[in-house]
């Protein structure tokens, strides 16, 4: 007989041996606390009151929330009750909304006051929707809307505490993430009790997250978003106080919780350290309370952790994961055998596999690679807190190989320690005159030049190679900056072929819904004639 | 699709992320080095040699080994290949051996070479016994054995490395080890390759063993006792250094290997900590290499946790788990509202469940007590890596309740916090008058009297009381104890009833093959006549 592996296990353990652990959240002028223990019981009347609605088992409850105690209320409550939580990105379009809320049958929607006026138009085009639960204020009805309304505060206050939870499969559905759908349709990644288990037990790991009791972790990635890299399941498995920014995550709000909430640990994308770091630069910020920040979502550059660690003695790791592995896959720790001085350019790379997880490159007909950090091939990866599948696949459409492992559709190379490279997605891959150019290996060599704040590097037609390499330059402010002398730079480092003679600049460049680079609009401004392309074959000095 | 959790898992992490890292291993003389790469290249040789001799898969491969690179290999070999690791305890009596390996039918056995003559003549009556392996000096025959003989070097050397492992159902059996049989026979409690891989991930979170690439584990606790605390895998999955001491556990021989490796991280039972804090006394030690010792297998005492922080600036956890349990179940670390001051009484305690674990309380019908730091009860577990049950157990033997909670045997109180405190082994309570007594709370307070090296307490019957308590107390060298004093040194901590007035002083306190106070032998000591008892009532001071 055995335990299963269950979220319920992450509930029990932060509400009976972490009682007086906290949850801080920030309106944007004030920081509230509350202890665990109250977070656990208003869950479990949470719980209750979804029960009392007639929620079944098995089906999903949608969020449409920021990073809040009721958003905190529903991981914890929904898949403990026997439901399933089901994320929504609140930075997708509604038609999007609308798509994935109904491919998913979302039977009741918890969402916040302040968002409901973004959802509100396309919820009467949700026939499985019975309710939607509002957090903060909440209007009488939704127009069309032939469900019940209920204000969240209310509903929980008049409800029973769900004491006893139900028994479980660990197999079972636990939550929903829809993947932001940069090919195709979103796909909805499914992840079980038991993945999102082991996945917060890995997250306690000492050469991963390395999550403990004694952590305060700044909530900063969504928690609409691959279940914020976990960590609202780990931190409270762990009992670390968790710190909750709700939509404010402007680097003057995020300097102000740091400043009064001294946390150890988050987890944020590379532009919200850019932001720490321009604002640091302007009126110096103190962030040596933390003991790492983890970052990763787009590739992070060895100039932005050399920076955060001259800035603030911080150790930057690096991570590469998708949605699909819950997230966390790779990690960047240096090897043992490294000294201080030489750590960054491992930290650059996107790391190792965390215990559990393994990564392979292959080549086309899934044909495993030389791992000698040469050999650049298609991403695989299988591990297991990776998703069996997505939400009412059809066969067809897997991403699974016949012996188990993910498609990931990135692009990199393996070395002998193990070190994971991620240089591409597949379609973001340039294929020059027969050989592939690596545009993450340009974006994050042109963005440590001086003078450069950020750069994205693409693909357009060329006659003559089939493919060549746009780069789109971001100057720090008031410099003006010079092709000739950018490829001048890359000399040392690429073969020729390799540099690119396209260049525009651009105020900033556009990203996604979840923070990277968006390269589908930057190819439709250049395909539309939007963006003034420098040609430059030659260099500054030399040849 | 759910990936399945394995010790295949384990092996191919550590042999592919971390072919440098060491294996070290001392005869007494020299410490000799083994890379994870060569350890690996051994162990699929064996794992070739053992499928060439036609060992089936899902049958037991015995070990009587001390902490050996070869015992290593099996430990890696023999799960991973489908085969099932059946560590063997070397300090059983030969007869005991002979029951446990023909209940388990085991086919095959590989042992130390010094150690073959204490098991060689019981190997004739093993008739499943097809293959002696042996390691170091082999014989070209044993005595009376029909199967085979073969020298370990010799077979690894002629084998071809097994280079794909076979597929695996993750609750198959990984591994068993028989409980030391306090109480009738001993039974096998088997690990799946699940539960292996559960507790080689949760040993490694930071409120655990926080078991990282960067240590070098002390490999203290026998590999033939509940797999020295699954740290032979924890340690191979993070890539830690392993220091193997063989049989060479004298404080003088553990001395030499801690200065000349620096090791991070050891679990020890307190016997052996006592002996390194005497040894230290005499020729001091540098133990601050450790960032931790573990300790556990029986109380850790607060003057124990005292002076190894005292003499060495170490902390110690304490640990409380079975067999039954892999064995990390509770650890001792204070809670985080603690100051540095206040965490010895937190230490003392055997700690809070680790992440997955759930303990409760009951009394004799099975009811949950209060968890008020006062009640007692039967301390009955549940988690991920508790194992399902014993080797071909009679249904009616079972341990677990029926809703899956394992009857300890143990008795004990939890507090608010969840810390649990374990007072006695059901079977060590004393009942006096209808009160019931704790030993093990009289052992350690008088084990921390001054002038007390050890002190064991058990059950003695009383025409009046029925039982009261006996107290066998080792005196420090040339010291002479009075009853008397002692008593008068327990009445701040104790209800007047619970002071034994039973005594006895002896050279030593007879301990089990797994090193806990033999009190079987204590009571046949006192049974027969064999113990000198001081009967004491009065105090030397007031009353």
């Amino acid at each position: 007989m055995d335990h299963a592996l269950s979220t319920q296990m992450i509930f029990d353990r932060g509400e009976r041996l972490f009682a007086a652990s906290r949850v801080l959240s920030f309106d944007g002028t004030t920081i509230r606390a509350h202890s665990f223990a109250e977070t656990a019981a208003r869950a479990r009347r949470l719980a209750g009151a979804l029960a009392a609605l007639g929620h079944p088992s098995g089906e999903p409850v949608a969020t449409y929330c920021w990073n809040t105690p009721a958003h905190l209320e529903a991981y914890l409550a929904v898949p403990a009750m026997g439901a399933v939580l089901h994320t929504l990105n609140v930075r997708l379009p509604a038609d999007q909304i609308r798509y994935i809320m109904n491919h998913a049958a979302d039977r009741a929607l918890i969402v916040d006051g302040v968002l409901l006026p973004a959802v509100a138009p396309i919820l009467t085009e949700c026939p499985a929707l019975g309710h939607v639960i509002v957090v903060g204020q909440a209007p009488a009805a939704i127009e069309g809307f032939a469900g019940k309304v209920h204000a969240y505060e209310d509903l929980i206050a008049n409800a029973a505490p769900m004491q006893e939870w139900p028994e479980l499969i660990e197999t079972d559905a636990a939550a929903i993430c829809y993947t932001s759908g940069t090919t195709g349709l979103p796909k909805g990644v499914v992840y079980s009790h038991r993945s999102v288990y082991l996945h917060s037990l890995a997250s306690m790991a000492a050469d991963t997250f390395a999550i403990s009791n004694r952590d305060r972790i700044l909530m900063v990635p969504p928690m609409f978003h691959a279940n914020a890299w976990g960590m609202p399941y780990s931190g409270w498995l762990a009992g670390s106080d968790l710190i909750l920014p709700g939509p404010h995550l402007q680097s003057t709000h995020l300097a102000r919780l740091i400043a009064a909430e001294r946390p150890t640990l988050m987890a944020a994308v590379p532009t919200i350290l850019n932001d720490l770091l321009q604002a640091h630069a302007q009126t110096p910020l103190d962030l040596s309370s933390f003991r790492t920040i983890v970052s990763g979502g787009s590739a992070v550059s060895a100039a932005l952790i050399d920076r955060v660690k001259a800035a603030w003695g911080v150790n930057v790791v690096q991570g590469w994961g998708m949605t699909e592995t819950s997230p966390m896959c790779v990690l960047s720790f240096p090897p043992r055998e490294t000294g201080e001085e030489g750590e960054t350019p491992w930290r650059a790379k996107a790391g190792r596999p965390v215990p559990g997880m393994q990564v392979r490159i292959v080549d086309d007909e899934d044909r495993p690679l030389p791992e000698d950090g040469a050999a650049m091939g298609h991403l695989q990866l299988r591990g297991p807190w990776v998703t069996g599948g997505y939400l009412k696949e059809r066969p067809e459409d897997s991403r699974l190989t016949a012996d188990g492992w993910l498609r990931t559709g990135d692009v990199g190379r393996i070395d002998p320690l193990g070190f994971v490279e991620v240089t591409d997605r597949a379609k973001d891959l340039i294929k020059s005159g027969g050989e592939w150019i690596s545009s993450a290996d340009l974006e994050n060599a042109i963005a440590a030049l001086p003078g450069v704040a950020e750069a994205a590097v693409f693909a357009i037609p060329d006659p003559r190679w089939e493919e060549r390499p746009l780069a789109v330059v971001v100057a720090e402010a008031n410099l003006e900056l010079v092709p000739a002398a950018l490829r001048n730079c890359l000399r040392e480092r690429f073969a020729r072929f390799m540099i690119p003679e396209y260049w525009a600049f651009a105020d900033f460049i556009p990203r996604t819904s979840v923070g990277k680079y968006d390269k589908k609009t930057l190819r439709e401004q250049f395909d539309t004639g939007g963006m003034a392309v420098i040609v430059e074959t030659g260099f500054t000095s030399g040849d």
